[in-house]
């Protein structure tokens, strides 16, 4: 593997709300150069499989902005600052699905597009699940559905189970569990 | 499921040369109403599956401006406008990694963040390879990895190999080849 390529500058080009755009200019080991952009992010956000009994996931059904439809997938947030990634992932549980959990634990850690965005994710399998629900800042109550593991092929042929990050949290977890 | 959310107003907020970042104004249909970021964007891409034999993948180890590091994963690109994905994963395989494909099939298509972006890419799973290069653009030669499947634990293990669309197409290639 070459040395990574030297940063020669790098820029702010473009700024909103949410996203910051850096422009960086490389000069790779082979002398040479590439400018490309990137969305440099902050703190690994958490997604969370939880495990309602030994084979039956929770998913949710979410409204996704990017796609402008409902998407199926696996409950997620934001790490706040001061937080452990665990207490994060119990929170959203609680606040998403409605369950706290009595183990919880990181198997995994993924880049969502390393090619264009710094962000990691941390996948968290949460199992012992029991009621217990914190208010979150949905716009509408979230639908959550129950999915046994059975019924995989099902699962993954639906179209609204798509994102990248659910199908990969998916079968991590099942292969923690040895399912 | 309830319906979808109204789009009451969307506006480009912020713009690179790759990016553009649009400001969406909706109103669920319980009438709360939320303003949300999301990047649109163009046409689907390809991430290919290569199988060098029945039980072993091919990876590249390519330079992520995201995450700022060398990352294994599949190659992958975009689809020029009037190809088609199918010869856009054949084109893409032998730019990155001299390899034709005689067989080549969509086994899936991902979102990639459907929280925030619009963008999708399809899983091309390709068998039957044999040696045959066309130039790519790349800044650098591309290192091939070839990856035996019996050293999937160890896969799944690296660092490097962390792109959850990378892990979700190892997953589903599996699953299609029924390994």
């Amino acid at each position: 593997m070459p040395p990574k390529p030297k940063i020669l500058d790098r820029r702010l080009v473009a700024e909103s709300h949410l996203f910051r755009i850096e422009q960086v200019d490389l000069e790779f080991a082979n002398g040479s150069r590439r400018t490309y952009e990137r969305i440099p992010g902050g703190a690994d956000s958490v997604m969370i499989v939880p495990m309602l009994d030994a084979e039956t996931v929770l998913l949710i059904r979410e409204y996704g902005a990017g796609t402008d439809r409902y998407e199926l997938g696996f409950p997620k947030g934001v790490v706040e600052p001061g937080e452990e990634p665990i207490a994060a992932a119990n929170r959203e549980i609680q606040e998403e699905i409605g369950y706290a959990a009595r183990e919880l634990r990181i198997i995994d850690r993924v880049s969502l597009v390393p090619g264009y965005i710094q962000h990691h994710s941390l996948i968290v399998l949460a199992q012992g699940l029991y009621a217990q629900r914190l208010p979150g800042d949905e716009p509408e109550p979230i639908e959550v559905v129950p999915w046994h593991l059975s019924n995989l092929d099902a699962l993954l042929a639906r179209d609204d189970f798509d994102e990248a990050r659910s199908i990969a949290a998916l079968f991590l977890a099942m292969r923690a569990l040895r399912i």
